[in-house]
């Protein structure tokens, strides 16, 4: 494995879309007590239905900390690979690298900063040093070389590529005060072209409501093709996510891509707010003396948060009157794919969704 | 990764000899403070000498500690992969997986039973499980199946396969009340043939004097090729090795292999006994409030504990007058190979050397 200074655009390289094919998926285990209520045992078991849904169409490889390996291995299906990693939670999109590839399917990683989406600012635990060491392992036991961005605070969930030189993101997200407070804008989007090889960034302004990832674009749009996008939509004007969901459809539709194309935004409807109960609060260990979650607080519940595997799409479902209309609309999307919903409200308490688990190992062919 | 039960003979699968071609090594970086004396960094130092020999004709895998990864990565050129796995210390041939091959070029691995060289009856540490987990997350790594054999403890030091059918080993060790206590000298035999593919087990009595592995048979002699091994040799005979080498000499001299062929015994000069220093002592943490060394211990060391790549045999050296004798004795016995001698006292103080501490991947191509 080679270290590379540089930037990917300048070598050629750029990131493509997740619907573009892959090699295979990255996941991490989940663990930690103070993120995964009871031990994990029910977010372990939603992790493995994920894992078991994806490597139906292509490769699954769980990092796992040594203690857990065992268990990993008892709860998994044998065609996932199971490999030692330390981490210090379970956010594969966030701390594996996100992959660059150039025309002739030569596959890069970029190691990006991680400070636990915010750092001392606002970051979500301390310390954060076994995850940023994730991306660069994980490109060292594929033997691919690294863009080292370590000094450029970045988590996957934080982009979304539309592969042709478009790429979508969040100012509540991307100019926090915990990621890159040295930087502009302009000096973000700049940096965010020369890695990702593209064009064009379009910004929208929030993500979902009380996303504590500062509202990843992850959890709210989405490339399903070039030029198409689902969003989460909410008509309740009463509820905060509606002012948020408002404000990017009216970005996305008056942005063209960096084709010049005019985007089309499919809107998916939001689940019915979701809030922690006592006995799941009651199940979380503290963290530094203090409570990771209380009773009622609102989870940032949303179908956008979905992977694409090569064969399916991975979404999540809550139990919720929406959950087959968000499927349908999913469906329509994706022809050639299997929906696949997995009932996830037992990763969404640790913070995120499907998409914020996974990361996918482009094999740098465009097309299925 | 499938966990098979079942033997791999019956399954069509074979050990190959080292010298038949491999995909490449697992070493394991060290680091144990009470093996390795300062730190580990001139061992550390001798490892990356080694990976980086074998590395100029096969892939080598470090396995490393999530602590350790960032120095691995520093003192090991880019060209070695390095990969994060837990274990006691660092002994690839002993805890890696034994891989077998069959016809096809498929390749399995085993997951013996591992105990530190005698368990609670006279193991070198205490505990050993995450060694015993090693073979097993190799397999994983690799996505190749694996026999669950941990009811047997075995070490890949413990065995040579000639590739056709012949296995080396000695009583000294196979014997020893450490290890399989419950089975017969028949019954371990037996065991050996059916995981190992073979037709034929030769018992040597002893290894090198005071080996604490309960003397390993790859410390003191190798097959170089079907029906022709180097014995460690010494014509000292108040030396206690003249004893136990003219024994191996004598059974080598009345065996025959697996094949009905005699063996030729090319004698490799053992270098002049080695002792610990006084301030080498000083350098290893106490295990369990014990001198894991003692000054004027003598040490086992041998030129026969080399290791065979596909392109180069990489052989241990004193700084001793035999140094150059032993290595023009391999030249003429691997005329197709580069002899890479490294310095290797620094291996030696953790009680074994080059061959012990690499583990080859053969490829299931008979023939470099």
């Amino acid at each position: 494995m080679k270290i590379l200074s540089g930037f990917p655009k300048n070598d050629g390289y750029r990131m493509p879309g997740e619907f573009e094919n892959h090699i295979g998926c990255f996941m991490i285990w989940p663990e930690r007590r103070d993120s995964w209520q009871y031990g994990g045992i029910a977010a372990q078991n939603a992790f493995a239905k994920v894992a078991a849904a994806i490597a139906k169409s292509e490769k699954v490889t769980m990092l796992v900390s040594h203690s857990q390996y065992d268990n990993a291995r008892r709860l998994l299906p044998e065609n996932i690979r199971v490999v030692e990693m330390s981490t210090d939670d379970a956010w594969a999109r966030d701390v594996a690298p996100t992959f660059v590839v150039n025309d002739n399917g030569n596959i890069r990683g970029i190691d990006w900063g991680f400070n636990a989406w915010g750092g001392l600012i606002d970051g979500l635990y301390f310390p954060w040093d076994k995850d940023n060491k994730v991306a660069r392992k994980v490109c060292d036991l594929l033997d691919k070389d690294v863009y080292n961005a370590r000094n450029f605070i970045m988590e996957g969930g934080a982009i979304h590529s539309d592969g042709e030189g478009t790429i979508m993101v969040t100012e509540a997200c991307l100019l926090s005060k915990g990621r890159n407070p040295q930087l502009s804008k302009t000096e973000i989007e700049e940096n965010l072209k020369l890695y990702l090889g593209a064009d064009k960034v379009i910004w929208l302004k929030n993500g979902i409501y009380n996303d504590e990832t500062n509202e990843h674009i992850d959890n709210i749009c989405a490339f399903t093709s070039p030029a198409n996008v689902v969003l989460a939509w909410t008509d309740d004007e009463n509820d905060p996510q509606y002012a948020f969901s408002k404000s990017c459809y009216d970005i996305l539709s008056n942005s063209t891509d960096a084709k010049n194309r005019h985007i089309t935004i499919h809107k998916i409807p939001q689940p019915s707010p979701i809030y922690m109960t006592d006995e799941e609060c009651n199940g979380l260990d503290y963290f530094d003396d203090e409570p990771t979650r209380s009773n009622n607080y609102r989870l940032a519940g949303s179908y956008v948060n979905f992977y694409i595997s090569n064969g399916a799409v991975i979404m999540p479902g809550f139990n919720d009157k929406n959950d087959i209309i968000a499927k349908n609309i999913l469906q329509n999307l994706f022809p050639t794919r299997e929906v696949i919903q997995i009932y996830a409200r037992d990763i969404l308490i640790g913070g995120g969704n499907i998409h914020c688990i996974t990361q996918q190992y482009p094999s740098g062919i465009k097309n299925i």
